[in-house]
């Protein structure tokens, strides 16, 4: 099997997509996908990219990929956010996610950052196992929190005399 | 009480850290902070800044900070991270927070990011309620992975072959 995992290209995003909305299904959301093809290469791609995209190809089909950002710990330092890692779900097993996650430590060693930074659902207990076993620390004790275009909208609607 | 919200400026740096180190004294890990003054000047007002940090003043003395960076969704877009909101103990109560939060909340509208997403900890109940009273989604089905440098040196040296 002629594997290899590479950067995207802007012409990968259609693909890249794909599996964004695939892992949006697997996480029981598959509506909540907005984004576009032409969002990712736009913010992906600019003068100002907003974020590294690694894809994973076998005999050329692109069956996985892991986008990754700069991020800031006010603790650590300059460190990098996992936003996805996604295999296609044929080809779980076969070691692809686990190449695309090791593409990922190495791009982080490579910038000297003081640390990777993921979520994970918690009941992807595999997942879980997976990530722990391989040295990271999956903490119990954090919300994540979100305020979407509407709640901002209404907050400062609510808000306009501060 | 004459109170003002502004952007920082490197100046600002050995103060907004100490602050950095008080929430880190909340939050039961006093010894985790490794930034330095130094670190957040040459990070956050570089060429390519990987922050913008925003302080509250009461006469002329810096009591709260609100430190956010540029994310991406690959379900929404553009969005931004509040990756700290910290007032001064003494402080708590007067409306400070408040003023920082929406100061944040106005900068992601005048962005027009898709998103705003945070951490607190699963105990900060007073913090909780006031995310969920304000319109965010306080969402208890994800864990936190973290990665650190030893982590990632281990991680590379056990997997030399992929």
């Amino acid at each position: 099997m002629n594997k290899t995992v590479r950067l995207s290209t802007p012409n990968d995003m259609p693909r890249v997509l794909e599996l964004i909305k695939e892992l949006a299904t697997f996480e029981k959301e598959p509506d909540a996908v907005i984004v576009t093809p032409e969002i990712l290469v736009e913010e992906g791609f600019g003068k100002d990219p907003l974020f590294t995209c690694f894809v994973a190809e076998v005999e050329d089909e692109i069956v996985g990929m892991a986008l990754v950002y700069d991020r800031f710990s006010t603790w650590k330092g300059r460190s990098i956010h996992l936003e996805d890692l996604i295999v296609k779900e044929k080809m779980r097993g076969s070691g692809i996610g686990k190449e695309l996650y090791t593409r990922v430590i190495k791009y982080a060693s490579e910038r000297k950052v003081k640390r990777i930074e993921w979520a994970v659902l918690n009941w992807n207990t595999n997942a879980i196992k997976f990530y722990e076993r391989s040295g990271a620390k999956v903490m119990k004790d954090w919300y994540i929190a979100q305020m979407d275009e509407d709640g901002i909208k209404n907050y400062l609607k609510k808000n306009e005399n501060i």
